[in-house]
């Protein structure tokens, strides 16, 4: 078993296998880089079918939160966390009791929150036994609506790079997946003139966009192949791969999933069809930008931060162009150059 | 990569996995239980082949920490830890102060020491960084006078038990290694009337124990048959074997060498054959219990303690006898039955 020369090892400073035999507790905690802040990052609940899987995803989520905290201006360095179970089976609240003593023996290096399979109950439970829990009740509160305003202004960002407009009205945009930030994105583009199309498994959800925002429904397979201007992924992630590329009529993919692009060369694939990407973790930083703000909670320095996407987008577009590159290998680059600047003062 | 599943994880509460980019330091902490207080071990620094075998060998370490800590009566747990790299070329300051941060950063949960590769000024630069080290300079200081002391006392017990004769008048002991802790066993034994056979590779020890004590020297392959009462490893581990067990004439092995069984099986063999067998993290507690007194050293309480190793290796004899299994496995159901009185009373 080689573990620090795993590849996507990446110079983790730290990783740390938790157990504890009371509560059945098995989790990996992952911190890639501190040097801008203390890491943070979610905690995710799944039953991996093997350790090897569990410790893959943990140090890949925790290196892209690096790069995603690093880009968003925010002093937070990246890490992640997972815990090794069945989320509908096996979730005790001293299981999160003894998941927060495990966070909090850190020291504080590492600040965890909810991902995929914890809730809100599960982060308070872990918050009696260490202060190092972000997202908690009756503090920032619901992300979901920081996220959608962030992505809606990539999108404005993109338009305004590949088409020349500073208006979203008449502007086409297939949405794919209508969850709590898919909905409030879908608010946000139809208040600005654009016409929606949508696509989920959930007929409610549909249904409601339909009417107030009077969105177009099509089926789950055809929302790649539509004629608009802006393919906006919202839910699952890989969903640019070679066999939706090939479907694709929007000369801009901005949306607010995780991992979109299967492999890191369909971002070139796509640059070389002249298809404009905005790199999901940059896109879709609205809601860690918001839990940044958790102490001493402002409502409205979260939205000036979250703004700022805007602005970043545009200059990643931009230096995408004259390199010659895709935008995502010039996201990487900024953030690593601001990691390399904050050591450099270090020093 | 399994790694919660491998058969020596054996329930670690903690494993921690540090890198520091800057110094180059690669270690793996194992904190195997803290039931009885904070996992202390040493630090080995060695260049393993592979992070598997560093692995391996931290675990291994380490759960041996907490049955020997348990089984000397410590109110510590047991870790260890492991720097991959090589002692003769890859030590800096640097590297030491970057392994007392990550020590650190676990809270006090672990204290450690030296072992294999690490010395007291490798110790004093980590200690800059943390106080969670043990075995500095100027406080409880070289536990070799200790460990030896144990081991004298322990091979009292075996020939009280063995042979029931309370003095060593006459006995006949093969010191294998003559160390620190073996120059000072010889003294303690010379003392108390043994008759001394001894091998090492180093010539000027071999004949300081000559002239100082009267030992008889004898080739490195020819400790095993010497016609003695005790057979005394005090180097290299696994020295009881397939191919030594048939050699040997002693009827009682008791050594300060870790890990002196080349396989669990081996204890089984020697009871077979009627030999008696000190398990080694018993007999050579006596460092270990000196380094517990590091706070507020107190050099009689040290000793008082470590003259328990005759009383508790008497009781694992007798225990043995009765149980009709090898010593190993009654030391290793003591160590277990102490941990598990404490968890019972905190429950």
């Amino acid at each position: 078993m080689a573990f620090f020369e795993l590849a996507d090892f990446d110079n983790h400073e730290q990783v740390t296998f938790f157990t504890d035999e009371q509560t059945g507790l098995k989790s990996i905690v992952a911190i890639h880089d501190t040097t801008l802040g203390p890491a943070v990052g979610g905690c995710r609940m799944w039953n991996y079918a093997s350790d090897d899987e569990a410790i893959t995803d943990v140090l890949r989520l925790s290196r892209g939160m690096t790069y995603k905290n690093a880009v968003a201006g925010l002093a937070m360095g990246g890490g992640k966390s997972v815990i090794i179970g069945d989320a509908r089976r096996d979730k005790t609240p001293a299981l999160f009791r003894s998941f927060g003593r495990a966070i909090h023996s850190l020291g504080g290096r590492y600040y965890s929150a909810e991902d995929v399979g914890i809730n809100t109950q599960d982060i308070m439970y872990a918050h009696e036994e260490t202060p190092y829990m972000a997202g908690l009740e009756g503090k920032s509160g619901d992300p979901s609506p920081f996220t959608a305003l962030g992505t809606f202004l990539g999108i404005k960002a993109a338009v305004k790079h590949q088409l020349g407009k500073d208006s979203l009205q008449g502007i086409r945009v297939a949405i794919q997946g209508l969850g709590h930030v898919g909905y409030h994105l879908c608010k946000h583009l139809h208040q600005a003139g654009a016409t929606l199309i949508v696509t989920d498994l959930n007929q409610q959800a549909l249904a409601k966009v339909a009417e107030e925002f009077n969105a177009v429904i099509v089926d789950l397979d055809a929302i790649y192949h539509q004629d608009v201007d802006v393919y906006a992924p919202c839910a699952l992630g890989a969903t640019v791969n070679d066999q939706t590329i090939t479907q694709l009529k929007a000369s801009i993919i901005a949306g607010c999933a995780n991992n979109q692009l299967a492999l890191p060369r369909h971002g070139d694939v796509l640059r070389d069809k002249g298809i404009l990407y905005a790199p999901d973790y940059v896109i879709n930083a609205g809601g860690i930008i918001n839990v940044s703000f958790e102490n001493d909670y402002c409502a409205k320095k979260s939205t000036e931060k979250v703004e700022q996407i805007y602005t970043t987008l545009l200059n990643i577009f931009k230096q995408a162009d004259s390199q010659n590159v895709q935008t995502a290998t010039v996201a990487d680059q900024l953030a690593r150059s601001i990691i390399d600047a904050k050591k450099a003062t270090r020093e």
